[in-house]
């Protein structure tokens, strides 16, 4: 919000040529150690839908996890902004596709010529949608497949910061040395008004793309508040302390369901998120004192009902502490 | 071909204006006991897609079987004239989709809201991928499932003549009757040269379809030869005798089958369509003598390799005896 | 700025469910006079392209200004979102169509049958892209040949509060009394960060609208950030007066171009935009001094150059003595 | 009709795999005197249509004459098969548009930017939509422009049998000798049932081709029956015999009306269309009489109505005889 503040001062250019667009391409040059091209846009949805319509024919295959964000919850925006791409979804009960999957996919592909879809891209989420985080040599191997087909791959990082401190290496690292080429680099749910980032390793990928953002009504007039956030949120280390929070709130709430009767976390809690098996009386306890979270509906719970958990830069201990106290009162 | 010898005199109207094309709406109605609107094209991808994109939103969801032609075999067909509608495929053995299934699929859109495509309409393959039939009570129970949440219902029917002489039913029956509001009626499969016909049930509904087939570059100028040929198919018979036919070789080459060592046929052979299971030295030594089929890629066979095997009107008993002899050559 | 921050505070219902967007629906319903659908977007081009998407069949003509902002500034975002519907534009010297022109093309369209895109909707700017406003009665003028063909009128208000105190009549008054069924409500050029409103008169007509948002990357989580906005312009006035200012600073600027040596205001100055032709000579010395205007590409000056001013809610009076002092000065 | 009965023998490959569309691409290669790629397909519209999304961004401009067959006649089909690529229309009394045009359209995009729709392709009708034929110098003037600008050029040739005999050179020089890269080749108008050809004179550029045309369902399985109507239009000059015909038949009307009262033919007759001012009595007579002909909306006539004649490889020279002498009878 300071940040915003601040960028509303004075006359700047327009639509993307003010002070603060530069000097985020420089920033997250730095950031990622290589010459990147960065697009600011205000949604998620926008960012990966934008990012995979670059690197995805309409007629082409874009392989995923079968419930992936960008298949469940974007009401079908990558085939609006590919122009009718389609989506292949692997099952995966971690979240995490498997070369496997991919291999068997791009050669069913083959072998229906013109018939099929074309092999286009790769997306991965990190961390996936069940709060694991692909581990790098995981990554290199799913890249490895894309390389050998030439297929590009997409990260949809819209919790990027929270895998990146559980993986403990650099930006780079995580990215562009295992083989990302395009990133949807997310700063909404870790603590921005609404900014995320389109970020291509490899700044030729980027050709056109300002006319895609355009065209999809993306590109702000006054570019400079939603550079500043982003400015904010990576230049000094924020998206990393934010991220570090919310895997620890979500590590300590892990940890307390243990003692809940009938609890168990379905995932490693790599990130922000857990998903939980509990009664349905507990849950409905829960519910019923006001806490907010989502039954899950993609999960057939053994005994009982699965519900997700969120964690966030601006969730505290005494939070994640009342909740525990209240999953374990007797009923 | 003489049809189209015949359509080839005198001076007619152009796009649909002529008098064949009259005809065919006036024999199309008689023999579906009901009013229809009926509209010529090339292929069957065109007529899968431009049903749908008439009864699908872009952000709409479209439920069928996850190896159904449209998923599979038109190249995002569907997607490109509907702008972006997704194909929400169920598994099924047989290639029956079931009516839970619809249920569950709608249940969790209608959780979702609106970061979830909108449930939009049911695709039915009939006969089926797997060379199955739905029965008249599998598609009531579908279709009531349709009904009840107010979603359309096409039948994409490439092989509708020989699913129809299977249920020996009227084409009422088959169809409106049994809650079908858009039918794909296949020719080319079945004799005709490249004919097929998208079929409404309530005229209402093909408002504006005629502007969908121009801007899709499916309207004929000299659609008489289109319509000549779908007369020729139905008007007397035609369509069924050669179903017959079909189906009829289909179920001699299953029984001759079953004489050969190693062959299993994996389904019903309820149309003209077998997909036969053999040991890969059965398949190698028929691929050597000429014979042409597909290696199924959908399936993974317990053993040996699945082939698909296609009866046609053209198909002999001489030809299918030939091939059983082949397979039971001992090797 | 001071109403982000106070949004910026507790915790609130994400994706619009939030407090201040259901007041937001109230406001603009007092404001309007009649129950109204309100959708925040943050870009003018979200709010144009989706509004027109709503209303436009993919084969259908939207008829408007040959140079209007959705023909040629947009990138064929209008293109894109109604998945391929055709702008028809009609030249206007002052950026107002005609009753005639419009009468004109359905009746073309409609002679041309099938092969020709459908009328589907009127979109008319204002203020206009001359900065001219359309007066009462040429909007019922142009809204009556609309309704007599059943097409929806669409308003690009980007300038609609420059428009609106330049009438002098209330939002009622210049909107749905005169015709207009859906209005894209500008706030961004009149002083918000990033905030435009796509307002429906008539509820119904929004059906499915929240899906269309959605799946172009429209809706924000955090939707209180930009109700907020649009409540601080909205609430008390303040999008009134922002617009007044800037339209006297427009009318100031005009008066005193009278005295500069060849120069030529081009049209009325109704709103807070002038075109004006001047000297060659004069239009570089104010670039060398560093004004900053464009050269307009859309005029074809008699002699000269024709440059395009624009003042705003931030112009001073003493800029623009400043402007015409230096554009006076011989040279 | 002999060619396509000598092709319904034998079983054959389907889908283009057949020995007819082979051949075809090597008499295509002959007749152009170089490698071409070509693909048989069934309309006009689906030519033109898949011709230009193969070369035209869905961002893109598409810079022809302003009612050219693809901007008014084909519901939007390029719009909708380029994914919204827009169509810039110039105006041009004879149909062709000029180099200059094409110049100043182009600046004023590369002035625009990202807000523009980005300069993608040129379209040139040959013959032109008012019967003219472009010149092989005013082709090249054109082309060097669109080659400045690295923007491929398509030519609508549903009438280019008619322009090529009028221009009486070589299909080479006609075409890619004068920068033309990629061809509509009608055959339907000029005597085929339903047969039209995309000729890529650089094969290089037909990369996914085949998948265009397979999505948008006009890959026939039954391909035979369209190469067959190609190769017997082209292999033994029926294509130019025809052309040729329909020409002097077009030239011995003009010749004709001018001994008809009132009667003004308004533009070169270079093909097989004539377009000719007449009194609205003589039009009102003849339309009487069971002449079918259009009265031409795009043309406002100084005097009574402008209607369209046009003669093809059918038109006797007693028709053309009986046509004119009803139109000098008194009345």
């Amino acid at each position: 919000m300071a940040a915003l503040s601040a960028a509303n001062t004075g006359m700047v250019a327009s639509y993307g040529g003010d002070e603060s667009t530069a000097r985020l391409q420089a920033v997250a040059g730095k950031l990622f150690e290589t010459e990147v091209a960065v697009f600011p846009v205000a949604t998620g949805t926008a960012a990966n839908s934008l990012a995979l319509s670059q690197i995805a024919a309409p007629f082409g295959a874009i392989y995923c996890y079968e419930a992936a964000h960008i298949v469940t919850d974007e009401c079908g925006a990558p085939e609006f902004f590919s122009g009718g791409a389609k989506l292949i979804g692997f099952p995966a009960a971690d979240g995490k596709i498997r070369p496997e999957q991919l291999e068997h996919a791009i050669a069913f592909a083959q072998d229906m010529g013109v018939h099929h879809v074309k092999p286009a891209a790769i997306s991965l989420t990190q961390a996936t949608e069940w709060g694991t985080v692909y581990t790098l040599s995981e990554l290199a191997a799913l890249s490895a497949v894309a390389k050998k087909h030439r297929l590009p791959v997409h990260m949809d990082g819209a919790r990027f910061a929270n895998a990146l401190v559980h993986l403990n290496c650099s930006p780079a690292d995580a990215t562009w040395k295992r083989g990302v080429d395009v990133l949807s680099l997310g700063a909404t749910k870790n603590g921005a008004l609404c900014a995320e980032a389109v970020v291509f390793f490899d700044p030729a990928r980027a050709d056109d793309f300002a006319r895609r953002r355009k065209r999809a009504g993306h590109l702000w007039s006054k570019m400079r508040f939603l550079s500043a956030q982003l400015l904010a949120y990576l230049e000094n280390g924020l998206w990393l302390d934010n991220a570090r929070h919310a895997n620890a709130m979500a590590l300590r709430m892990a940890q307390g369901l243990k003692s809940v009767a009938g609890a168990r976390v379905l995932h490693p809690v790599d990130a922000n998120e857990l998903f939980v098996e509990l009664p349905e009386a507990t849950v409905a306890a829960l519910e019923k004192l006001g806490f907010q979270f989502y039954r899950w509906p993609l999960y057939a719970a053994r005994a009982g009902v699965a519900i997700r958990l969120v964690t966030s830069y601006a969730t505290q201990s005494a939070d994640v502490d009342e909740f525990i106290a209240a999953a374990q009162r007797p009923r």
